[in-house]
Parts: C-alpha cells; sequence; structure tokens
C-alpha cells in the first residue's frame, strides 16, 4: 500500500504501519517525509544520532522517529531503527514510479526469447537469441542483453546496460546506467614474441538475487567457472571487479573501488571508496577496508584495515597521525648521535 | 567569426583581434596555430614559459603570443595571457562543427516535450514524457533523456549519454560519452536480518551553466534535495560525485576522482586526479588536492592539501621525502640505544 | 583448425599441434580444457608454478602441460610455457563465435562510408559521414562512430562503444562495451573573469593493431596531434589514457590505473591497478610500477617502482614495512633524549 500525492495518514496509523510505539498526539496528519533540515510541515523526520538531537528543535517537521524516547513536545514514534523505520515510510510515500510493460516496436527481440508477463522493453534495446526473462522485468533504452543471457524476476536494467553473452541476474537486481556485466576477465600470457596473447574468457558471470550495482560499474566474465556476486550485495558506480572473484552476500563495494581476479570476499564485507584488492586474495566475513586502502594480503574475518599496503585499522591511524614528525625525527636522531658521540668521545678521553 | 579552411590573415589584424600588442612584422600571413614543436609555417604559437624559450628557436612558427615582448627576430604579440589568446585563435581557426538542426526519424520523443529552436536529436536518441529542451541543443546518438528533465541552452550531449528523471542541465553545458546523471544514490539502511534496505533516492541533480563533464563520469542524484554542480565548474572522465554533494563556482576535479555523499567543496577547487573525499566534509573556496590524495577531514579555504590522509602539501612533501630513510631511522635508534645502555652500565658500574 | 562440441584428439595429436614432447600415453583422448581445479574427465591442464603441484594429484585432468617432465603417472606434455600452450588449446576448444555479417535494417550508415568485406552492422549502430571500415569488422549494439574513423580488418567493437570523430583503429582490435575513444582532452585557460576557457582539442586518437581496451575505459584525443596505443597493448577496464599520451606497444594497463596528459610510456610498460600517472612524465620500456603507486617522476627503462609517491620498488617495501613501527620509533626517540639528558646534566655536574 503506498501513499498518493497529497494523501495524508494519522501518526497512530505510521505508528502502527512500522512497528513503533507512539509517544504524543497521534492525531497528527503526516503528509511526508523529509530529513531533519529539510522537512516541511507535516513530514515526519528521524533523528539516528545524538548528536543531531539540537538539529531537531529548529526542525519544522510534525513528528519524529526515535530511538529512545525524548523528553521534547514533538509527537514521537520509538522504533529499534528510525532510519530503517524512515526509509520504509520513503518508499511508501515516493513509490518507484510503475512502468506501462509493453514491448516498444524500436526494441529488438531475438530468437527463441522468453518473456515474462509484465515485461518492459523499451525503444532500442537490443535481446540476443536464447535469452530468458522474467516478470515485472524493466529494461530502459539501450540496454543491449547478450545470447542466452537469464534475467530473473522484478529485475531492472537501466539505461545503456550492457549484459554479455550467458549472463545470469537473480529477482530485484537492479543494474545502473552503462554498468557492463560480464565482458572478458583481463587475461594474457607471453608468447614466444614478447606479444601478449590473449586467454579466451569462456566463464561467465552470475549475479543473484536484491543485488544493486551503479553506473558505469564493471564485473567481468570468469576465464573458466563464473565470477560471483552474492544476494544482497550492493556496488556503487565505477566499480571493477575482475574474473573469478566472489563477492559474498550483503557485502558494500563503495564508488571506484577495485577487486582484482580470483578474490574471494566473503559476506558483509565493507569496501569503502577507491579501495584495491590485489588479486588472489581472500578477505573474511565482515571484513572492513577504509577508504582509499590498498590490500595486499589476505585479511582475516571481522578484522578493519586501512592504509597502503593495509595493515589493522587502528595501527595505520597510529602511524598516519605519526607521519608528519618524521622528518623532525630524523633531526632528533641526527642530535642524538652528535651528543652521544660527544660523551663517548669525552668517556674515552679520560 | 571563424576562419574558413586554408584562409589566412594578417598578424596585425590578429594582434587586434585579440588585443595584443604586436611586435615585428605585422604583414606576416597566418594561416593557422600550432605549439611550439608541432607548429609548421603559416603558423602562430604560444609561449607560456621561460623553459620553453630555447624550442622557440627550432620552432618553425612565423610568429609567437608572448607575455614580454623577446628579443627575437620572430614576430610577436604581446599579451596578458598567451596561452589564452592562443585558445582563442584555436577556436577562431578550428570552430566546433556546426550541426545539421532537425529531429531524426529513428529519434524516440516523449509526450508533453518542449523543444527549442535548432534542436539536434539524433538517431537512437530517447527522451521521455514531460522533458523540456532549450535552443540550439544537440543530442548524439544513444542519449537517453528521462522524465522530466530540463535542458538548457547550447548544451551538448554526447553519445550514450544517461540522464535520469528529473535532471536539470543549464546553459552550455557539455556531457561527453557515457556520462550517468541522476543514478540513485548510494543510500542503504541494515534492516532486522542484516540485509541492505535501500533508502529510495527521490532527490535530482542539478548541473549549471557552463559545466563540463567527462566521459563515463557519474553524478548521482540526492537522496532528498539536490545534488548541485555550480556554474562554470569542469569535470574529467570517471569522475564521481555521490549524493547530496554541492560543487562550487569554477572547479575542477581531474579524472577518476571521487566525493563521497554530501560534501561541499567551495568555488575554484581543484581536485588532482584519483583524489577521494570521504562524505559529509566541506572544501574551502580555492582547496587544492594533489593526485591521488585521500581527504578524510575539512580544509580551511586557499590550503593545498595531499597524501593519505591529506595533510598540508608542504608537510607531506617533506615527510614523503624522509620516508626512505624510515628502515636506516629504526637502525640509527637501536645502534644508540645500544651505545646508551653501554654508557649507562658503565656509568652506574664506577 | 578448431573443435566442435564433443569433438575428441588423442593427446599425441595435441602434443604435435602445441610442438610439445608427449610423456606417457598418448592415446588418451583429450575432450577438454580445465584449470587444475575444475578440469574434469577428459580435460587436460597445465601446471605453471610448482606450488600448485600437490593440487595436480588431486585433478581429475586426464593430461598435464609441464615446463619440465615430472614423475607421476598422469600423461604429459613438455612445453615451453604451459600457460600458453593451456591458452592456444582454450581456443581451439571454445572458439569464438561466429558472427553472421550483415548489416541490420536498424542500423545507421552515413554518406560516403565504405565497408569492408563480412561487416556486421547490429541494430542501433551509428556510423557518421566518411567513415572507413575494414573486413571482418563487428559492431555490436548501440556502438556510435563518428565521422571520418577509420577501422581496421577483425576489429571488434562490443555494445555501446563510443569513437568520437576521426579516431583510428587498426586490425584485430577489441573495445569492451561502453568504451570512450576520443573524447575531448581536460584542457582549460583561465581567462580575464578566473573562469575556465576550453582549448578545443582538435587532435586525435590513434589504436593500432592487436590494442584491446577494456569496460567504460577512456582514451582522449589530443589537444593537437596524435594521442596513440600503441601496437600490441593491452587496457583493462575503467582506465583512463588523457590527451596526448603515447602508450608504447605490448604494455598493459590494469584496472582503473590512470595516464594524466602529455605522458609517454615505453613499451612493455605494466601499470598495476589503480597506478596513477601524472602528467607530462616518461616512463622507460618495461618499467613495472606496483598496484595503487602514484607515480610523480620520470622512471628509467627496466625499474619497478611502488608507493606514492613512486620510489624504487624494493625501497617501498621496506619502508612500508617499517611503518607500523613508526609510533613506537618515536616513544624510543624520547626515551634516549631523556636518558641523555640525564647523562649530560650528570656529566656536567661532575
Amino acid at each position: 500500500m503506498n501513499f498518493l500525492e497529497g494523501e495524508t495518514m494519522k501518526l497512530e496509523k505510521i505508528a502502527a504501519l512500522i512497528g513503533g510505539k507512539l509517544k504524543g498526539d497521534g492525531a497528527v496528519e503526516i503528509s511526508g517525509v523529509g530529513n531533519i533540515e529539510q522537512a516541511r510541515e507535516g513530514h515526519i523526520t528521524f533523528l539516528n544520532q545524538k548528536k543531531f538531537r539540537p538539529a531537531l528543535s529548529r526542525s519544522r517537521a510534525a513528528a519524529v522517529l526515535v530511538e529512545e524516547a525524548l523528553d521534547t513536545a514533538i509527537p514521537q514514534v520509538i522504533v529499534a531503527s528510525p532510519e530503517l523505520a524512515f526509509a520504509r515510510l520513503l518508499r511508501k510515500f515516493h513509490p518507484d514510479p510503475k512502468s506501462q510493460a509493453g514491448i516498444h516496436n524500436r526494441a529488438l527481440v531475438g530468437e527463441n526469447v522468453k518473456l515474462g508477463a509484465q515485461v518492459t522493453l523499451s525503444a532500442g534495446v537490443c535481446i540476443g537469441d536464447d535469452v530468458e526473462i522474467g516478470d515485472h522485468v524493466h529494461l530502459y533504452p539501450g540496454v543491449v542483453v547478450g545470447e542466452r543471457c537469464r534475467i530473473g524476476n522484478h529485475t531492472v536494467l537501466h539505461p545503456n546496460v550492457t549484459l554479455y553473452r550467458d549472463t545470469e541476474l537473480g529477482d530485484h537486481v537492479i543494474l545502473h546506467a552503462g554498468a557492463v556485466i560480464g565482458a572478458d576477465g583481463f587475461g594474457y600470457t607471453p608468447d614466444e614474441n614478447g606479444a601478449h596473447y590473449k586467454i579466451n574468457q569462456i566463464g561467465k558471470v552470475v549475479i543473484e538475487d536484491h543485488v544493486e550495482i551503479g553506473a558505469n560499474s564493471c564485473v567481468d566474465r570468469a576465464t573458466l567457472g563464473i565470477t560471483r556476486i552474492k544476494r544482497g550485495t550492493k556496488i556503487d558506480n565505477l566499480v571493477q571487479v575482475a574474473h573469478n572473484c566472489t563477492v559474498g552476500e550483503h557485502s558494500i563495494l563503495v564508488a571506484q573501488a577495485g577487486v582484482a581476479g580470483s578474490c574471494t570476499l566473503g559476506h558483509h564485507v565493507m569496501l569503502a571508496g577507491q579501495v584495491g584488492v590485489t588479486d588472489h586474495l581472500t578477505l573474511g566475513d565482515h571484513v572492513t577496508v577504509a577508504a582509499k586502502a590498498g590490500v595486499f594480503r589476505n585479511i582475516a574475518k571481522h578484522r578493519a584495515h586501512g592504509g597502503t599496503p593495509a595493515i589493522p585499522l587502528d595501527v595505520w591511524r597510529k602511524y598516519a597521525t605519526a607521519l608528519p614528525k618524521l622528518p623532525e625525527l630524523i633531526h632528533k636522531i641526527r642530535n642524538l648521535e652528535k651528543r652521544l658521540k660527544e660523551i663517548e668521545n669525552d668517556s674515552s678521553s679520560r
């Protein structure tokens, strides 16, 4: 059930909807959602961290989602995760636009293609032979789907996405504009003349359910076997996942991160922006890597690393803080050496 | 007024055209422009730095743009910025190709679309409903424009550019091939089962006048509100600007730079190549960040930073130079400790 | 000669085919190829490094390509490079799919276009005026080719590739999906009002024979003159090559590497993933740069560098290992200073 434009709902109903506990006037009519600075009259907002508490008094919001009851006049709904409750309400008030299913007469569909129910194929879409597409799939203009690809239900491919042949996408997958799935892995071997002989890449890519991949990101096909992005993993823009990698469930790869060939990432791994991981490494479950780090070794599960080469985060932070003192240290050591020399000379001359 | 193929112009006329002061023979016919190594006979070149002075004597150029009069036989035009004068002449001799306005019969235009005068819609262009397009706009093949986008006058979208719904582009904007504007910001919150619940991104992107964005770069839509690139800013290829950022006027983001969510950059900021800026930071006006730096803290205006984590550029340069000495320092300290120990033992045994 | 589905070949014939020396039963029928873990019965595998030796005993492979004869029952073919022999067999057993040449009725071809024999132009391809295309060229859907481009024989452009005007591609070039060749170099000069005046980029890009360029990578056109990728060079995904660069023969640029303007790279240069090279540098032949390094100075040929700023790899490795000890060093120096002070005071008080 979603809200229509202009529709409102009493706060007590919202509390029930999201399974929260009401504190204050439940009869307030809520007309929308907004963050704490931008919320307008009638909006519900959320408070996630205590440091935003002062901002609440300045907010025009009519109600607030909180983790613990606040001593304030503004009506509250107490929930385990205010941000999650907010995200759910955001989706109610601003649901995804319904697409008008249908095959545009300028979409091109190959031979032996199976199309599910309520499929949208926009103008300029090209579907290769022997492709299978599930129900409620939406392909935006310029999407190209190679031969023998399989696309699950409720999956959305934004404009100009390319799927190379044999790629498999699960249900509820979202690929943003320009993403390229299944291009050849980067594999060569020197020939007798010092040229790079291309190793044909005959594997494929499997993207499991509920994965989202950002604009212009790339996931390469395996040399042999499968490059796999597991269920629930979210990948930002301009990310590179090389051939034969496995990225575990519910992981996060932030923008411009890169994972080299044949790496295995566990579940709930978090690579921050511009992180690089060299080839053939294993990162355990729940590993976190700080922004811009370069990982050259395996990381055991639940560890947080940073720096290049990456080391435990707390160690990195300590030496990173110490680094600016390095020129001064050199000076101090020279000074110590000089003074010590004097003492030594002094004592030997006695 | 632009030059036609093969047309020439007397140097005295060129001097007048660019507001420079002539020194030497003004009757020389100039037929084109070239840099100091590549200039051919009849070409005018420019000299920006004194270190290129020796190259001038080897150049075949017929005339030279300079900042201060040179003691040489080659005719000169003295201007405040030789490079700027050169760029202006370059554009005279090599104007942008005129496009033949018109709507190609394989362009697709939605309902309720307003098109200005002299618009070029190439084959394979897809325009959503309720879009407004200004005068002299050129959309190359494969460009996809979502619903309710607005595009100003004299704006050019190169092939396979994607604008998501509600994106606004100003006048004289240039988007290079594959750029993606308005894809969903990367926003999730953990749900009860450890999965990432998508926070719908209902904001938009506004690109102001005279902004240029490079090939395959991405600017994400705001969660709520606006991601904004202000007037005159130039963005190179493969750059990431995340949701809810504001990039000030006349800034420069060099290739593969990335700015995480909710950052505010001032005007005339310069991020060199592969720079990363973590989320929620503020960089003041005229801030410069050296190539490959990772910015983890706010930077006050007019400061230059470098390194990861980024610190003042002069400090970074000093410790970067000192770094290779670190293993030697460890050795020296060990040696000092040993020698000091001996003295201490010696003195205690006395 | 390629294998057909289900076809097998005796090992002695395979040995002859790849110029190797047989050891063991040459009558074994080989039905395919696989790496050491994935090889199935009837497959031939290869052993490149001694550390994989134990894996061989667990492999189901029917035969193995080796550099030196092994003391094992499994039939072997001894060759100079097992990986190269494997890559050749891989291509025999899994040849590139044959494309059915022809011009799709939804491909758009400009005026004065020369098309070679056996050309495939897919739906949604747009070819500008005055383009020349060689024999056996395959352009996938959504490829856009600007005016006056030239494309050599046996060249493949994957979906949604963009070639700007005047780009030249050699023979046997492969461009992966979303690659952009010939976008404007990133060149501006300050005008009188502090705005960035665009320097028109009137040069072009030349990609020589046997070059492969990855998905969503960018090679910019020169300001004046040529940006050139020389014969046999392989470029991975999301790589940036800026205007006026020359990349020498048989070089390797791994994913997300970036080369700033006017750099010259020699032949057999190897930039690992996420490497950055600042502008106007020269890297000699056979230079290797370790992953994530930032190169700020020229590098002489045959050198290996790492770190940011990049220095000789062995030095970088040493100080990188030493870095975590830095906070401890500071502590030790303070301690040394204190102890030395005591001795000095002691001796002066005597």
